[in-house]
C-alpha cells in the first residue's frame, strides 16, 4: 500500500503463522521462517507481500507476481512460479481476507470519523430522556432523539440521527450522516454514512382527485451483524415491519421498499430495489442494479444475476437472470437466439 | 402492531363509526357496536382489528384471517369467512387508509427526529438574516441561511440544510439531513431524510481538452403537497426552472434532471431517473428503476412501466413499457416471441 | 430569469463584446453596440436575452424566438428570423456556456449554504489535530477530523464531515452534507450534497455459515478539477486505491466500487454503476442508468449508451448500446429485428 496510511499495520507476520493460520498447505522444502510485511493485489505485490488468486482472470498476473507468497487453489499451484511461495487453500479469498484481518485488524470495523477519543462529544445533542449505554462513543454533531437508547461500544458517527425512541444495541457503528427512525437495531450492526432508514413507506391511495397518503405505522427490525451500504434507503412497514435478517450485507445505494422481509445471510448488490411487502428467503443473493417487484417470494439460496428484474416468485436454490427474471441458462438461450436473428440478415 | 409502538394509537372505535367514516355497505344483520382496536395486515390480523383486501393474490388469505372486520369489493364479500365482518366499499385500499389514519393520526405527516418540544433548538444555526415565522420548529444541528424564509407550522428536521434565499411555505416537514439550495417551496410539503434539491444541474460543454462547467442560474420550484422520498435528488435549472408540481409523490433515491417539468400529481417510483429538460404532464406515472430521456414530453396520464425507458414523446393516456418504451401489448408480444424463438431450436 | 434570482447578475454587455468573447461570425450590418441584459432558453428568450440553438429538436423554436441574439452554428443562420441577431460559432452551447459565465460568474462554483461571511463558523467543530490553511471557509456543523488537512480557498459545506487524516486540496467546493473518509482530493474539486467518498468497498468472502468482512484497507484519490453529482458514492479501494482521474465530470446517485480507476475527463451520467476492479481510461463517457460490470476495461473514448451494461472489456473509441453492450449498430439490428418478429404473427 502506498502513503499515507488510514490504518495501522501490523509487525511482520512469518509465513508459518499464515500457514498455520489459514490451515493452507505448502510444499515441504518452503522456508516457514519468512517474514511478509504486507498484503497486495497480485499485480502490485512485492517482496515481502503475500497475495492471492482467485478470479481466473488474473492468472496471466500469476507468473510475473513478484510476491512472496500467493494464495491460490491447487489447480494453481503448478504455476506459481519458482522463488514465490504457493500456499495452497481451498478459498482463496477467504484466506487472504483472513490474513488482511491479521495485519489490518482496526478495518474490520469502520474507523470513527473524528478522532480516536471516543466518549461523547460536547458538539452531540442527546436527548435527556434518552439512555446511553457506558463506553459509546458520540461524535459532534450526533444526536440521539427522545427516549431513544444506544448499547455499550457502539458509535454514533459525526451528524448521525438518532430519531426518537429508536433503540441501537451494543458495538453497532453508525455512520456519519446516517438518519434512523422508527427502528430497532441489533448488535454488531455497521451503517455506512448517508443511511437512510425508517422513513415513511411510498404508499398513496391514488384517485383522479389526487394521491392520499396511507399512515405508515411500522418499524424496520435490523437483526445483528447486518451491514448496510453508503446512501441506501430502507423505509418502515406500513401496517407490519420491514425486516433485514442477521447477517445479510446490504452495499450502496439500494433500495428497500415497506414491509419487505429479507432473510438471513443475504447478500444484495449495489442499485437493487426491492418493491414492497417482497420476501426473500436466507442465502438470496441479488446482483447489481436488479429489481424485485413487489409481493413477491424469492426462495432460499436463490440468485438473480445483475441488471436482472425477478417479477414473480422464483424457487429456491436457482439461478435466474433477465427481464423479467428467467433461469439462467434461459436468459443466455434467448439473448443468443437475438443475435441470431440479425445475422440471418 | 408489535411493540414497542412508535406511535400513539387511538381509543377503539366502533364498527358503526368505521362504516359511517368509509361509507360502507354490510349485511343488515351486523353487530355495528362491535368495538375495532387497531389495523392489520390480512394474514396478521386478529379479533379485534380491521384489514383490507385489494390485491388478489392475498384472496387466499381471506379464507384464514382471524379479523373482526374486512374492508373488500363486491366481488369478494361472499368470500369472506363466516365470523368475519364484511365491509363492502368500492375502494378497499383507500378504505382502509382512511380508517388507519383514525386510528394513528399522527402518521399523516413525519414526527419530529428530536423530541416533541417543538420551537428552535439552541443547537440549530440561523443565520441572522433569516426569517422563521412563529410556530417553526428547528432541530438541533439544522441550519437557515442568509435571507431563507420558513413558513408557520413548518418543521425543519436535525441537521437539515436551508441554503441561502431559500423560502419554504407553511406546514411543511423538512427531514433530517435535507440539503436545500435556491429552491422555493410551497406548503404542506414533505422531504424525507437526505433528499438534496437545487444543486447544480449536469451541464458541461464538452471537449477533446476536457469538460467545461456551464453556469447553472435556475431554481428548483416544488408547490404544494408534494413529497419526496429519501436520499432523492433534484437538480436546479440550468436558464429556467426545475419543476415539481403540485401533489405530485415522488419515492426514494429518485433522480431528475435540471430543467424537467413534473406535472401535477404524477407519481414516481423509486429509482427512477428523469433526464434534464423533459416534460412530464399531470397524472403521469413511471414504475421504479425506469428512465426517462432528456428532452421529451410525457402526455397527461400516461404510465410507463418498471424498468423500461421513455425514449421517445409518449401519447397522454396510453401504458408503455420496455427498453425503448412502447405500448405495454407490443412489449408484452416481444417478450412473447423472444420466448418462442428459444422454443423453436 | 423570474425573481428572485439566487445570482447577482452582471450589467448588461454588448452585442459586440459577446462576439468577441466567443468568437462569434456576424453579418456586416449588424448593430453592434445593441445591450444584451441576460441569458435564456430559445422558447423563453425575449427583448435583450442571447439563446443558442444546439438541439435540433428546438428548431421550430428558432423561428419564433424573440430573443435579440441567437448562437447557432452555420447550418442554422439562414433560418434565424428577421431582427434576431445570428452569431454563428462552431459549438452554440459552448460558446452559451461562455456567454452565461459572463453574465454569472459567481455560477462557476457552488455558493456557500449559510452565508457570505467566509471564515471558519464557531459551530464547526475542527479537531485540535487538523490543518486548515488560511482562507478557508468552514461553515457551521462540518466536522474537520483528527490530523485532516483543508487546503487554501476550500469551502466545506454545512454538517460536512472530512474524516481524520482525509487530506483536501485548495479552490475545493465540498458539499453540505457530504462524507469524506480515507481520501486523498486534488485542487478545484467540486463535491455536491450528500456525497460519501471513502467508505468500505463491500468485500466478503461468503460460506454457508455467513459472509466474512474483508477488510478495505486502500483510499479514495480525487484528482484535479473532479466534480460529482448529489448523492453519489465511492467506495475506497480494498487493498490497492480507487481514483478518480483529473477534470472527469460524475452526475448525482452514481455508484462507483472498490479499485476502479476512473480515467481523466470521463464523464458519467446519473445512476450509473461501475463494479469493483473495473478500468475507465480518459474520456470514457457512460449514460445514465448504465452499468460496468467488475473487473473489465473500457478503452479511452469508449462511449456506453444509456440503460446498457458493459459485460466485457470494451475497445477504446467506439460506441457500444444494450444489455450486455455491443457495437450500437449491432443493438439497433437487434431491436428491430425483435420488432418485425411481432409483425410476422
Amino acid at each position: 500500500m502506498s502513503e499515507p496510511h488510514f490504518f495501522t499495520k501490523s509487525n511482520p507476520i512469518s509465513v508459518a503463522s499464515i500457514v498455520e493460520h489459514v490451515g493452507a498447505n505448502c510444499a515441504e522444502d518452503v522456508n516457514l521462517d519468512q517474514s511478509i510485511t504486507d498484503i497486495a493485489p497480485i499485480s502490485e505485490a512485492r517482496t515481502g507481500h503475500v497475495t492471492f488468486l482467485d478470479n481466473p482472470k488474473y492468472v496471466e498476473d500469476l507468473a510475473n507476481t513478484e510476491a512472496t507468497a500467493v494464495l491460490c487453489s491447487k489447480r494453481y499451484v503448478a504455476k506459481v512460479p519458482d522463488g514465490v511461495l504457493a500456499l495452497e487453500v481451498k478459498n482463496p479469498y477467504q484466506a487472504f481476507s483472513q490474513v488482511s484481518a491479521l495485519f489490518y485488524p482496526q478495518a474490520m470495523s469502520p474507523l470513527p470519523f473524528f478522532g480516536s477519543e471516543g466518549g461523547i462529544s460536547q458538539g452531540a445533542h442527546i436527548h435527556p430522556t434518552a439512555q446511553v449505554e457506558s463506553g459509546v462513543t458520540i461524535e459532534p454533531g450526533a444526536s440521539v432523539g427522545a427516549g431513544a437508547e444506544v448499547g455499550a461500544g457502539t458509535t454514533i458517527g459525526v451528524n448521525a440521527v438518532i430519531g426518537q425512541g429508536v433503540r441501537i444495541g451494543r458495538s453497532c457503528h453508525i455512520g456519519a450522516n446516517v438518519v434512523l427512525q422508527h427502528s430497532l437495531v441489533g448488535d454488531h450492526v455497521i451503517l455506512h454514512p448517508g443511511v437512510c432508514v425508517g422513513q415513511d413507506g411510498f404508499g398513496f391511495a391514488m384517485s383522479p382527485k389526487g394521491h392520499q397518503k396511507v399512515p405508515q405505522v411500522g418499524r424496520v427490525i435490523i437483526q445483528d451483524r447486518v451491514e448496510i451500504g453508503a446512501n441506501s434507503t430502507i423505509d418502515r412497514g406500513a401496517n407490519k415491519d420491514t425486516v433485514i435478517g442477521e447477517g445479510t450485507k446490504i452495499d450502496n445505494q439500494v433500495q428497500i421498499g415497506h414491509n419487505v422481509e429479507v432473510g438471513r445471510h443475504c447478500v444484495l448488490v449495489s442499485q437493487v430495489g426491492i418493491s414492497g411487502s417482497s420476501i426473500l428467503e436466507d442465502f438470496v443473493a441479488i446482483g447489481g442494479q436488479s429489481g424485485v417487484a413487489g409481493h413477491i417470494r424469492i426462495g432460499m439460496g436463490a440468485q438473480v444475476a445483475a441488471v436482472s428484474v425477478a417479477k414473480d416468485d422464483l424457487p429456491a436454490g436457482g439461478r435466474y437472470g433477465g427481464v423479467p427474471a428467467k433461469p439462467v441458462r434461459q436468459w443466455f438461450r434467448e439473448l443468443a437466439a437475438i443475435k441470431k436473428l440479425t445475422e440471418k440478415e
